[in-house]
């Protein structure tokens, strides 16, 4: 097997000297190399046994935003980061035995928001953008007390909660944003995070998030609730987007109502007093007035990382006897995204990985269900014929002169569009059109890639999402599916909630199967 | 359960009347709705059983070019044309219980060309884009014929011949196209597809795609060759872009040479001629001059869909005694993407779809194992937040006013970028810019999705593609593999090829449990 030349793939990725530097000799990859490759994945995939044990703990990852695009460049990237040429690599969550794919529409969007995905995913019904906890029959953003009390719909942490189970909820984004709400609070409008956004008529019909968090089922027996979000609790004297009204400090009000419940608790807001939480039965953690820091935002603050939630909410969970159920939001890729910047997206794609990878290193595949997917898709492109090796974040090049022409990773629409307006622009091509290659800040984390509509935001995508399991009963995750899917699998692989006895079947064929074994053996003596 | 208005449905749908026309009355989709969704389909998930059966048959269809979001709004759009609202619907192949996705760099790209994707997904091993039947050793549109014959690379075609079963291939496009002749011929240059496209000096070393097909193993032993190209064959006295110099007749030559073998034989050019074939050992059927017309072009022409030679290529193929290999490639869903024809594109991926649906319908699941992927995906994107059964061809619409406001479709690049020239356009912005709400011909199958870069071609995506299986060992494909992989998945499960003997450790635990059924029954009846 020969050796690929260094000084090749060194021309390939003269727009990263840092990966360029790092580069790994990689071998030729010939007939033998790819034979060998297919032979032992066959081997792999044939030592891979179903299993139908019942799932004790259920971890759901959720990359929000993190669409199939997102998920192959921020592979690659990696990949670049760690020296290689990046396709070859390959996400923690990417060797799961179970994958499927995910219809993500709400009841009322083609190209579907973050609340309705949600309560697909946490409640097992569709329902309508914008709002969660609910089903489609309470009109958005209004509240009929009747109404709204049928419409209600239970998260998987209420199933687990009746089924004496502890459960948890970590977020780099507010606690009170759309995903990782949706699996506590029922609300028409997802904006109504503090009691101020709420209009006044539904203040008596409808409690904001923040307070059913800390007052309301499931919210206040959730045991372990990381995220950033102090803002809507109270905190900051008037400032912010969502300043309460009601003068409720709720943080105090968690702790004051903790402590009536009787039970050992604590507020945190460092990563330091994170570390030091150990056998409280109920923590809350707001590391951020509004969202936690982007990853490459982290260094200086005193916030803990996705990894570093991750890996403490499972330890605290990890001490219930009857089990846990955890959700973990990768939230800020699809922040990244909405203000195109994939450098940000990407980075927080790979901290989720890590997140995950941690999950999987510290529970059994025994006993312990982890589903890694996302909400919806972004408008994002991988698109060009940039050459192997070649820099994720740059360039595709002219065949003829290998010019870089136009970005690999680009977006159908967003604020990418007029943002780099070129000195001494005059006629509206010069916010129109750009050179990228012309750009100096295509290194900073907060560089836009190229969007040609102007979207203050860039929007979501529509297409299905990949799905990924490891675990009891992961290959019922293998097909394309419903989002809404996604609870009912998980209520019947966990026992618990409204498909608890569905996968009871499965269990009496495991049974039958040994009871057979047994038979065979006794049969084996007396012969 | 309420009903949806039909109303409301109409006003979302105004870009099409016809769909307004035909739209059915929808339920509401609310928590009773989706529980009872979720729950059957667990139910459903839960019956389907492991086959570790050997097949006895394979067909692979290739939707070129036919990533994921192709096949999430193809979905849609059948479902329209079916007058749903079109989320709610699933492709045929959508329901098969193996579902992965597939890594599509080539050795030298980071976004792939059909050439080298197909030699993975036909030949198990990845190669330089542009080239086929060959590894990553031999230059790319060079030929020394030591290093040509080092490099050559068997496909599943010649598996499966060598094993003794019959072969065969169906394409839309060029029978000499990259992606069909991946699986027979082995070239340094895709574009050798007649002999004056060679350069002079290679030509003795390497002979060119169609003649490869009509004289070389494993082309030559083909059964059932259903596609367009007659130019490489040498018809046409001198027109097309691929002239004969060598005078050849080479449809003549396979006659000849069938003749010789002493094989029934028969070619065919027309739809009628293509019905009477019946129990003739060998057949090719060219029915195009170039590429086969699109789906929607198709009427007045005397030319098979891709549904009829598919139909027909396994009637003729199950004939065999010692069972079949039958690739089918919807080709033109590349060439449609290609030239930012949405609409097109979405057509020929319905009637892929079709192919797919009718092969299901006419082979057993017990012996015969079907794998639906694409090569490599486009530059699509399906964004912006249309509303729920908005017009999947039409646009996204501003949350205020619901005024169109860009393509729900568009793509990254391609020539959709300034062919809509204004009327009195002088300035660049009129190239650059256009209002797709007034383009009077939105409805014309060679309407032209928005690409903001411009390129004569539109380029590939990069991301992950979809593969889909049902039949014996589909659970092979549950996963996330490189290309390559699915060759050698297709040799294990139809024990033919390089990983012949690697299934057979699941054939014996299935030998063992059918021993310990038995044995257990023998000792309930001696207790």
């Amino acid at each position: 097997m020969k050796v690929f030349g260094v000084l090749a793939a060194c021309i390939m990725l003269l727009q990263s000297s840092v990966i360029c530097r790092n580069l790994k000799v990689v071998p030729i990859e010939d007939k033998d190399y790819w034979y060998q490759e297919g032979k032992n994945r066959i081997q792999n995939q044939l030592t891979k046994k179903l299993s139908v044990n019942r799932a004790k703990n259920v971890i759901i990852f959720v990359g929000d935003g993190m669409g199939l695009t997102t998920i192959t460049a921020s592979r690659i990237y990696k990949g670049q980061i760690n020296g290689e040429l990046g396709e070859e690599n390959y996400h923690s969550f990417e060797l799961f035995p179970g994958v499927g794919l995910i219809k993500t529409y709400n009841t009322d969007m083609q190209v579907p928001d973050s609340a309705g995905t949600a309560t697909a995913m946490f409640s097992g019904i569709k329902t309508k953008s914008g709002t969660f906890g609910i089903d489609a029959t309470l009109p958005t953003g209004e509240c009929d007390p009747a109404v709204y009390e049928a419409a209600k719909v239970d998260s998987i942490l209420k199933w687990a909660q009746d089924a004496g189970k502890r459960t948890g909820v970590v977020t780099t984004t507010r606690i009170t944003h759309a995903t990782p709400a949706a699996a506590y609070a029922h609300v028409s409008d997802r904006d109504w995070e503090c009691d101020s956004e709420i209009p006044s008529q539904y203040r008596d019909c409808m409690k904001d998030i923040a307070r059913q968090l800390v007052e309301d089922s499931p919210g206040k027996d959730i045991n372990v609730i990381f995220g950033g979000g102090q803002q809507q609790f109270g905190f900051g004297n008037g400032d912010g987007s969502c300043v309460r009204e009601d003068g409720l400090n709720l943080t105090a009000v968690w702790e004051e109502n903790r402590k009536a419940e009787g039970v050992s608790h604590r507020f945190v807001t460092t990563k330091g007093q994170m570390e030091e939480l150990s056998t409280e039965e109920k923590v809350l953690g707001l590391f951020d007035f509004g969202h936690m820091a982007y990853e490459l935002e982290r260094e200086n603050t005193e916030q803990p990382s996705i990894v570093n939630m991750t890996v403490k909410a499972i330890r605290m969970l990890q001490k219930a006897e009857n089990g846990f159920v955890l959700i973990v939001e990768g939230g800020r890729i699809d922040h990244a995204h909405h203000d195109n910047y994939a450098k940000l997206a990407l980075t927080e794609a790979i901290m989720f990985d890590e997140a995950i990878a941690a999950a999987v290193a510290m529970t059994s595949r025994e006993n312990t269900l982890i589903v890694v997917t996302a909400d919806h898709s972004h408008s994002l492109t991988f698109n060009g014929y940039p050459e192997r090796g070649n820099d994720i974040l740059g360039f595709a090049h002219n065949e003829s002169d290998k010019k870089p022409v136009y970005e690999t990773l680009t977006y159908a629409n967003g604020p990418g569009f007029n943002v780099h307006r070129k000195e001494g622009a005059i006629g509206a091509e010069d916010y129109l059109w750009r050179d990228p290659t012309l750009m100096e800040d295509r290194d900073e984390m907060y560089y836009r890639h190229f969007a040609p509509i102007f979207e203050k935001s860039e929007t979501h995508g529509g297409e299905d999402v990949a799905i990924y399991a490891i675990g009891p009963f992961s290959h019922l995750f293998n097909g394309v599916f419903e989002q809404s899917y996604i609870a009912h699998a998980v209520s019947c692989i966990g026992n618990f909630g409204p498909s608890k006895y569905l996968c009871n079947s499965s269990i009496s064929v495991k049974a039958v199967s040994v009871l057979v074994l047994i038979m065979s053996y006794i049969s084996s003596r007396l012969v």
